[in-house]
């Protein structure tokens, strides 16, 4: 292999130290102090490896490396340097670090690509902020406006408007952040898996042919409070017990979708809430994901026709509101087929696989061709402290990449 | 009938008026303004009864009609006349005014009774103040000690002894509330039902010969978080999924268990609770009332054995913690046949049945003989603005009372 595995865990390490809350996982919000400091990192790191680099109108970083032909579309790598909460190291940042370390070995190997390439590292991806993620790669593709930066606020009720200027980012300049899709050949993401697949099947890689569509809903059952100690079973109307038949169903009704289909109860609340109430009216939410748009609408119809029905028998009422819904992304084959090729090349295990979270690549993937690939969590955990991926397997992640991007981006045949 | 509904109506518009919350149903907390105001509502009523008024050392109010012979022991009659936050009129008062109307028949009607007579109206049996219900009987029947004044505090953090103090009580005597056993022949209690059996059923009179013991647990279920997209269904350990299941099953525990037994989750919360989260933990209570002993520790049983089964079976861990555990109460048949034939004696249809709800009756029935009707709750309500007993059917158990109280009192035989 071409990279190396102590630049990138020593990239990984440092990036980690720019971070709000030592005592607890990692968290850097954007156009914070942590931010600042890690854009220094990222920058000084791009300029040691000769590269251009500009801040977009979003504040995302770009490192530009010429090609033999700077009138060609580039090929983009990267992903984005903000993170949750006390979250991990690895979310974003490996991404970030994988273009770092391809700009490297392309210079110590004297490299030249015939399609220049731009490393990438994103902003304000989780929305953890702001509550407006995927900020940089929606600002990308044009779809982040004025009146979107005074629309979002942090939980300070700083609009982002306000915290670009205090940054140091004229917001009124966010639409020049949209790049032309025709000054874009590809764009390749490597990410964390944040989940258990890759680690429990043993493969070193996922490539990902689908980002699954998501719908989410909101869903208010009401039945009638009463006296938990008064009120015999036969005459009650306990909001609690029809939502777990609900909830139980909805799990059900996944697995059998199959297909790697997902729906979860993420959050539930009950009213009044007393230890001797019988409860009135319960909120939960749900999610479903699938790479088939058919299955997501099938599971949305089948939890609509049980409520009726549950309801319709416990003389209860429901409410069933869609807050988010997002068309399943399959990626072009052109870019995942030179993956697999790569993989099989270097002798690394891989699986084909759905995301089943969104990402900058989703966003990126409406204007141009795309290239996922997963690195085993471990655990399969994510946006926590203990997330993590060994160094090893992020290198073979990043190795992939390499490869593909030379293909991608045509390395120049040494005569 | 010698009671009258204008008088009780009358009564129970009056008190209603001593409201902290005019405009959301009735709050009447202990030693507040409200309080003040409706005990001197009381005690004038009683005054115009020609009652010996005094107020023990808890803060209960009592009248005392003198009997043919004052060595004996007495006959209580009485209720709370403290309410729930935002709750009804007639929860509490009801009572109370029936021991008041009661008094005006025995005058009106000139009647002397062998054993003397004491009308009740007791302080804080709700425990909406401070969390300690139950407080003007716990008092009466030495439950109650200087510590617990203390020990509880409402919302403001003021103590039970400071808010006496205030009010005027002196709270270094709470233990003088105490009552001799020995010095009370019965007790006896009107409510209203608090729930749907007595309307559901077209019954005027509830005659309660059990009242419920009660166990109630604080039940935690452990799994395993993880990403809502990323998670296959088939490597989940969802908390709430499984929490879902036990709050069907313990539904239909109590409906096989039978005998008016209940089981109740009331309260259920989610962590972390994201949509996009698998939940972790799931923490829910459970309420289990039965006549029979038996039947709560057999649900009990049975809830740890689901715990214990599903858990395995899907690699969570749980807790399961008592909270409370109360003995069921069986009231004394002399009472209650005195009751009942007195209904038969009045054309008053009758159902005997038990108390879901504790009331200082059960506490009194640690040292006396208890009698404890219930009149009928519309749509079964109660603790809510909506709370309401037609006065026709709360006359009917008035009108139960003061002729079962004749027969235990031993009403004095006209020459």
């Amino acid at each position: 292999m071409f990279t190396s595995k102590e630049r990138i865990k020593n990239d990984i390490e440092k990036l980690s130290k720019f971070n709000a809350s030592p005592w607890e996982g990692l968290t850097r919000l954007s156009f914070s102090k942590e931010d600042k400091k890690a854009r220094e990192y990222i920058k000084r790191k791009m300029e040691e490896a000769r590269l251009e680099i500009y801040e977009d109108a979003a504040g995302t970083i770009i490192g530009r490396r010429m090609g033999i032909d700077n009138h060609l579309p580039v090929v983009m790598i990267g992903s984005h340097f903000d993170s949750v909460k006390n979250g991990g190291n690895f979310d974003g940042p490996a991404g970030v670090i994988t273009g770092l370390e391809i700009a490297r070995v392309l210079n110590e190997r004297n490299i030249k690509t015939k399609y220049p390439l731009e490393f990438i590292a994103m902003i304000e991806e989780e929305g953890a902020r702001f509550g407006s993620g995927l900020f940089g790669s929606r600002s990308m593709v044009g779809k982040v406006g004025k009146d979107d930066l005074e629309k979002y606020c942090d939980e300070n009720g700083t609009t982002i408007a306000k915290a670009m200027r205090d940054f140091g980012f004229n917001p009124d300049n966010i639409t020049k952040a949209k790049r032309d899709p025709k000054t874009i050949k590809a764009f390749f993401e490597l990410h964390i898996e944040q989940g258990p697949v890759l680690e429990t099947e043993h493969k070193d890689i996922g490539i990902v042919d689908t980002i699954v569509g998501i719908d989410q809903y909101n869903i208010e059952v009401t039945g009638i409070s009463g006296h938990a100690g008064t009120t015999p079973m036969n005459m009650r109307n306990d909001a609690l017990v029809l939502a777990s038949d609900i909830v139980k169903q909805i799990n059900l009704m996944a697995k059998k979708a199959g297909e790697g289909t997902v729906a979860t109860v993420g959050n539930l609340k009950v009213y009044p809430g007393g230890a001797n109430i019988i409860p009135k009216k319960v909120w939960f939410s749900v999610d479903v994901r699938s790479r088939d748009k058919n299955k997501i609408e099938t599971i949305a119809k089948e939890i609509d026709e049980l409520l009726k029905h549950e309801c319709k028998k416990q003389k209860a009422f429901y409410k069933m509101e869609k807050k988010i819904s997002v068309d399943p992304v399959r990626l072009p084959r052109n870019i995942s087929e030179v993956l697999k090729r790569k993989c099989e090349k270097l002798g690394f295990s891989y699986k084909e696989m759905i995301s089943g979270a969104g990402h900058d690549a989703m966003i990126l993937a409406g204007i141009t061709d795309v290239g996922l690939v997963f690195v085993p969590s471990k655990y399969g955990k994510s946006h926590c402290p203990e997330e993590w991926t060994d160094y090893d397997q992020l290198q073979k992640g990043i190795e992939v990449v390499l490869e593909a991007v030379l293909v991608i981006a045509e390395k120049e045949e040494k005569k």
